[in-house]
């Protein structure tokens, strides 16, 4: 890590001789961005795609800390480690933020076929589940394949483990039965719902992910089995056979404990409350290591902040990175936020987060005015180099959906998605599937748009 | 499965009444196989393609057995079933015939990551190794990247554990590692090895498989991690970092127990003691379903010779399906049958083996004279319609290797093997990884080869 940090800082002084200093702006108009920011937006360009600084940062901080659940102690420790290095790195004001973060733990899990044959299903519970009674819950299994379905056989449910085999379509369409279907299931009487993993490609890997009850319907257990035990499951049911399984969980929800949002600044130099926020969640699920989700997203905002510090550059407004915590399981650092900077809202220009991977990106999802989308479309125009330029319509963050409730512009750094969700939520979610070069386009794009964005003469309209 | 069964059936019949008989062959010259044999090869495609039994057949047999080591009830209880079915599909001279096999147990097992911080690592114990003591094994890890490299650090290897983290390249060349990995550790001094698992594709998915001790060389524990921990434990010492790993095996080989090669034939209408064989091997690893290895191979086999005798069709030749037993950690099931059958190898005109997943086939690897491999080029051309006729040089399988020794023709399925090492001896070995389409190209592709080479007027020469 050292060499390429010093490496880094070489590239960086060089650029401070060679290249001319950041563009006067005075008179700068909304409508020639890219002209006036060309060169400053190189030099951040430049800065990050010479160096694996990020990548290493974020082998370390997931290697070195792995998976950082709510409410456990190698999410505070990394929190500490992360204070520490911000202060290092020189940036600003940096300081961890209070929030209690619910803290569900998951202890032994497991899930056996008794009938048609004994086999261990490997299984994840999902979180926020219920646990079973201490001698497990031994049931028939029925499978179906929607809630439609469900519903068709709602008569055949009572007192059984309804297992949801529904195969992959988009995310959004497929996690419905993560989120709701042990709600469903308890309403026909089930005593447990399994759901196939919410993933298009698995090695038997089973995926958690957060899951809700309702009011008035009893709280039963809901956990994930993998894809392939899922349609298994389904053909012996096709063949007409009696399916047993054997489900122990020993889930459950504890006291809310304390976690802090970190916070960190460049802060700006003519309109200092005025602030461009960039961020991920610190959080992760208790697999794997959260390097995708979100270890990447963390260290791509944070490393956008850290270049701008080394190169010098400090705009008119304040650019802060944060670090959300408990975006999987209560998104008690995207709400704390907002209430804790309830008052500063109104000077948030800006909210841009990432949050699905830091793989190649080509640009950001935005949400916010015509008038803004003009802008940031122009600021895109710098990132055409690197591919990342692409503005599109609505785009945005979990954790900086409350703030963006309240008003404020939003933004998504837009990524190759095509194998996230293979990693999502799993043992899998790990540093080696990302690539160093991906994750400096990432670091590109977020540092210049949130540079230019913080520095331009006007600030971005609502 | 009932439905495709008749429906399979149903096209038996309509073939027979609509199609021309099997050509008058008592002419036929070897030069114009695929003239003499169009319209025979065509019935036998168009049987295979307008069926899912064998999928279905392949989904049963290992839905219902799970993995079947050699050694174990699932294995013989397979073996059963299989008699039974082959004796209800009409086959001729169906027969266990025995042979003795190893039975290594892997028992509990587990490694532990203590040093630089706690974590699970899932493994995989590799076949045939010795286990831990029952406390296991605690000691400091050294991380090389192939032999070379552990005999220039062999100096720090005593005493430790040596993790072999080496990138896949091709299986035959990363495979030394598991192969031999344990003999060149111990030659240094250490106490235990681990590699990194053979695949080019990870979802922190261990591997198993055989490995090998050597004569005046201490047995030490051999085991897999997966390709992302072996990667983790790599960066940590290129860090500086103290690695240390519990690890716990329980794993022993004890007594030889009894199993058996499956035996099924249609018996050859001139010349029955001339035999094609065709097959796959039966075992498996205790792990996953073993559908791509070899369930899928047993059951092209099997089907292939099931097809022929549906439709009526009896070669010149005897055509013989074996599902040799042991193939993963012993090769028994070769090895005996050759000794069984050691009186009628001269007799034995080919040998046709599938043990690569029956994905979608594309030919056949031949193994045998010019003159022979001229013939079998012939008899490709009838499945250019399904495009697997193409015939390479050298080819054949493991379970065939001791008959090919001693003389006999061979011959491999050759597949698309893009995605086979990914599943290979994992939980991940699974039948929903297998198409219907391509698993009845490969029945297919089994059939017409087997069938013409059987029923030349004159052997496949030597």
């Amino acid at each position: 890590m050292r060499t390429t940090a010093y490496l880094s800082l070489l590239v960086a002084l060089v650029s401070l001789l060679i290249l001319p200093s950041a563009p006067a702006l005075a008179g700068a108009q909304s409508t020639d961005i890219p002209a006036q920011y060309r060169d400053v937006a190189k030099r951040l360009i430049d800065a990050a795609m010479s160096s694996e600084f990020a990548y290493e940062r974020l082998a370390l901080l997931v290697d070195e800390f792995g998976p950082r659940f709510s409410g456990t102690e190698n999410l505070e420790m990394a929190i500490d480690w992360i204070l520490q290095q911000m202060e290092a790195d020189g940036l600003e004001n940096v300081r961890g933020e209070s929030v209690m973060v619910p803290r569900w733990v998951r202890g032994h899990e497991s899930a056996e076929l008794l009938e048609p044959r004994p086999q261990d299903l490997p299984m994840l519970g999902l979180g926020g589940s219920v646990g079973t009674p201490t001698e497990g819950i031994t049931a028939d299994v029925l499978v179906v394949n929607s809630f439609d379905d469900l519903a068709a056989r709602s008569a055949e449910a009572a007192g059984k483990i309804v297992l949801f085999d529904v195969p992959f379509t988009s995310y959004g369409e497929t996690v419905q039965y993560r989120g709701r279907g042990a709600v469903e299931a308890a309403k026909v009487g089930a005593v447990a719902s399994l759901i196939r993993s919410v993933t298009p490609v698995s090695l038997r890997t089973p995926h958690t992910g957060g899951m809700r009850y309702a009011e008035d319907v009893p709280r039963i257990p809901h956990a994930a089995l993998t894809v392939e035990d899922a349609q298994m499951l389904h053909r012996m049911q096709e063949r007409g056979e009696r399916i047993v399984v054997h489900l122990k969980m020993e889930a459950e929800t504890l006291a809310d404990v304390p976690s802090r949002n970190v916070v960190a600044e460049i802060v700006g130099s003519e309109f200092p409350d005025e602030v461009v926020v960039l961020g991920g969640h610190s959080d992760s699920w208790d697999v794997g290591q959260g390097a995708m989700d979100d270890g990447g997203g963390c260290v791509a905002a944070w490393e956008a902040v850290r270049l701008m510090k080394e190169l010098g550059l400090r705009p008119r407004r304040t650019v802060r990175v944060a670090l959300w915590t408990n975006e999987e399981n209560g998104l008690r650092g995207g709400t704390g936020y907002r209430d804790a900077h309830l008052d500063e809202l109104d000077g948030h220009v800006l909210a841009i987060e990432s949050d699905g991977g830091v793989f190649k990106p080509s640009g950001f999802g935005f949400t916010g005015s015509d008038a803004a989308y003009e802008i940031v479309r122009q600021v895109g125009q710098l990132l055409d180099r690197i591919e990342a330029g692409r503005i599109t319509r609505g785009g945005g963050g979990a954790d900086i959906g409350p703030i963006m409730a309240l008003g404020v512009p939003g933004m998504g750094l837009s990524v190759d998605g095509s194998r996230y969700f293979w990693y999502h939520h799993t043992e899998a979610d790990t540093i080696d599937k990302l690539d160093p070069d991906e994750v400096a386009r990432s670091v590109a794009a977020m540092a210049v748009m949130a540079y230019v964005i913080a520095d331009l003469p006007e600030p971005l309209p609502r």
